[in-house]
C-alpha cells in the first residue's frame, strides 16, 4: 500500500499525522475527510495515515450509544460530555447513520442538536457517512475512531442515528455499548429486539424528573428484571440499569462512574483485549465484502456482462440468482490478470 | 443450472411444482424448506423450482407491511387476512426478521400471533429465515413469495419483525408498501426515519378506538400534514394517510380498497412492470454480494489465507483494510482455475 503513496505525499502525510497526534482539530478534520473519501488515491493515502496513527491509539473509552426515539439521546451525549470534559477528558462524537437514503435526516430537522457541547474546546463532533452501498454503515467509523484516538480523545461516542442495522454496527465497534430508553409504557418491552437489550452494558432510562420520575423508576425496576432472565454478553460484567435526567444533569456522574468501572472490569480481566481482537476480525470481514464488490464493478469485461444479464433479467430471460452466479464465475475467471 | 440436477430429481421437482400449482399447502412448506436449504445441490434444485414456477406468477399483491413498535402490527395483519379471504382471495403472510442474531425474537413472545388467521384454510403463514450472513435480509423471501405466487395465493403480505434494516430490504420486494402508526405524541414523527415514511405508500394509523380515537385522528392530519411537505417516490401515486381499528374491525375494508386502487393505478401507468424491473436488478445485486462471499469461502487457498490473515490482524501486524485487499487480490488470482 504504502508503495502507491510517493514520497512527497509521504511526508505531507507524515505532517498531517504530527499535527494529528498534536490534537488539532483542523487537522483531524482533513484526515477524516480523507478517510471518507472514495477516491482510489486517498484511499490509499488514509491506510497510511492510519497505520502511522495506530500505534498511539488504544488508551480512549470507546462508548456506543443507541437509543429508542424520544429517549433524549441528543440532550443525553451533551450532558455526559460536558460533564466528562469536567473530568479532564476530550471528548468526540461520532455519527453512524444508515437509514434513509433517499433524503437523509428526521422528518424534524437536528440542526440545534448539541449547541452547548459544539461550543467546548474540547470537544469535537462530526457526523460520519454511513456509506452503506460502499460495504456496510459506518465502513470508515472505526478509522475515524481511531484518528480521534491519537488525537488525545480520551472518550469517542459513537452515536447511532436512526433504528436497526446501525446499532449491531455500532456496537461491534465499541468497549461499551448504552441503550438510552424513555420512561414509557410496557410498548418499549415489546418494541426493542432482545438483540440489542442483551448487547447493551449499560441501559439508561432518561428523563427521570419531574412528572415522569415514579414512571422512569418503574421502567428501570421491569429492565433490571428482564436482564436478570438474559445471560449477559460478558462473563466478567453483568448489564447495569440506571435512571437519569440529562436535562437536570442527574445521576450523569454515576453514568459516568459506570462507564469507568465497565472499562476497569474489562482491562483487568483481559477482556478488552479479546474483545478489540473479536471487533478486528469482523471488521476485516466488512472490509472482505465491501472490497469485492469494489473489485467487480472496477473489472471492465465484468461490468459489461452485469450490464448484459442486467438486460436479460429485464427481458425475463432469467433469474436474478443465476445471473448472479454467471457473473461470478465471470468474474473469478478474469482474475488471473487482475490488477492486483 | 438444470444441468446440475439429475433426471429423476427433475421429475419430482416437476411432481412439487405442479402440487404448488395446485394449491397444495404441504408441497407449499417443502418447497419454501428446499428454497431456504444452505445445501448446494437444494439451492440448485429451489432454482429449477422457482424458474418452472415463476410463468405462473404476477398476478398477486405483493404487501409490504411495517410498524412502530406497539402499532398493534399481527392484529392488523390477522384482521386485513381475514377481510381480504372474505373478498375471495387467498392469502400468504411471511416474515422477514432480521434483528436478534444471538437470541431471536422480542423480550415478550409471540407465540400466540395471529391465531384466528392461522385457522383459516385460506390463510398461510410462515416465518422466514433472516439468512443475514448469508447476503442480506430475507434473502430468499422474494422466491418463497414466488411459490406462494404460483400456489394461487393472491395477498403475500411480507411483515418486517424487527427494526431497521429490514424496512427497506422488504420495500425492495413489494408493490405496496404499508406503515402502521400507534396513536401517539410528536415522539413518533422524530423516530420514524424520514426514509421510511417517504417509502410508504399507505400509512396507517391503527388504535382508532375507544379513548385514543382523538389522538389517532390527530396523529393522521400530522401524517397528512407531513407527507405533503415530501415529494411522492411514485409519479403515479401520492401516500394515503388512513386511521384503522384492526381490533373491532373499523377501517379495514377502506384499507384493502386503498391497497387495490395502489394497485390499479401501478397497473395502468406500467409503473408496476417498471417498479418490478427496479427490484429484480436489486435482487440480482443483493445475490451477487452474497455469491462472492461465498465463493471466497468456498475457496481452498482463500480460506487458509483468511486464517493467517486473521492470525496477523491479531498479532497486530496488520490492518484489516490492508488484509482485506491482500485477500481479495489473491482470491481474483486463483479464479482462472476456479470450479465455474
Amino acid at each position: 500500500m504504502a508503495g502507491r503513496v510517493d514520497k512527497t505525499l509521504n511526508a505531507n502525510l507524515k505532517v498531517l499525522a504530527d499535527k494529528i497526534l498534536l490534537g488539532d482539530r483542523r487537522s483531524l478534520a482533513r484526515g477524516i475527510t480523507l478517510i471518507e473519501s472514495v477516491r482510489d488515491d486517498h484511499q490509499d493515502q488514509a491506510l497510511v495515515l492510519v497505520e502511522t496513527l495506530l500505534p498511539h491509539t488504544g488508551h480512549a473509552i470507546r462508548l456506543g450509544i443507541t437509543g429508542t426515539p424520544g429517549a433524549g439521546k441528543s440532550t443525553f451525549i451533551e450532558a455526559l460530555g460536558i460533564h466528562v470534559i469536567g473530568d479532564d477528558r476530550k471528548i468526540a462524537v461520532l455519527a453512524v447513520d444508515p437509514s434513509s437514503q433517499r433524503s437523509g435526516g428526521s422528518i424534524l430537522g437536528d440542526k440545534t442538536r448539541m449547541q452547548r457541547l459544539s461550543l467546548e474546546k474540547d470537544a469535537f463532533i462530526r457526523p460520519t457517512p454511513a456509506g452503506v452501498t460502499l460495504g456496510g454503515v459506518g465502513r470508515k467509523t472505526r478509522e475515524a475512531a481511531i484518528l480521534c484516538e491519537a488525537a488525545g480523545f480520551g472518550l469517542i461516542m459513537l452515536e447511532t442515528v436512526g433504528v436497526g442495522q446501525s446499532e449491531t454496527a455500532v456496537a461491534d465497534m465499541v468497549d461499551c455499548f448504552l441503550l438510552l430508553l424513555a420512561p414509557g409504557a410496557g410498548d418499549e418491552l415489546q418494541g426493542i429486539k432482545r438483540g440489542i437489550v442483551e448487547t447493551a452494558d449499560l441501559v439508561l432510562v432518561n428523563k427521570a424528573d419531574g412528572n415522569l420520575l415514579p414512571t422512569a423508576n418503574l421502567v428501570c425496576a421491569d429492565y433490571r428484571a428482564a436482564l436478570h432472565l438474559l445471560r449477559p454478553a460478558s462473563p466478567v460484567w453483568t448489564p447495569k440499569v440506571l435512571t437519569c435526567s440529562a436535562l437536570e444533569g442527574h445521576g450523569i456522574d454515576q453514568v459516568w462512574q459506570t462507564i469507568k468501572q465497565h472499562r476497569l472490569a474489562l482491562e483487568q480481566s483481559g477482556e478488552l483485549g479479546a474483545k478489540r481482537e473479536r471487533q478486528h476480525q469482523s471488521w476485516f470481514w466488512s472490509e472482505i465484502q465491501a472490497g469485492l464488490l469494489d473489485a467487480l464493478r472496477q473489472d471492465p469485461t465484468s461490468a459489461l456482462l452485469m450490464k448484459d444479464l442486467e438486460h436479460q433479467i429485464n427481458a425475463g430471460k432469467t433469474l436474478p440468482p443465476k445471473a448472479a452466479r454467471r457473473l461470478i464465475n465471470h468474474f473469478r475467471s478474469t482474475g488471473a490478470t487482475g490488477t492486483g
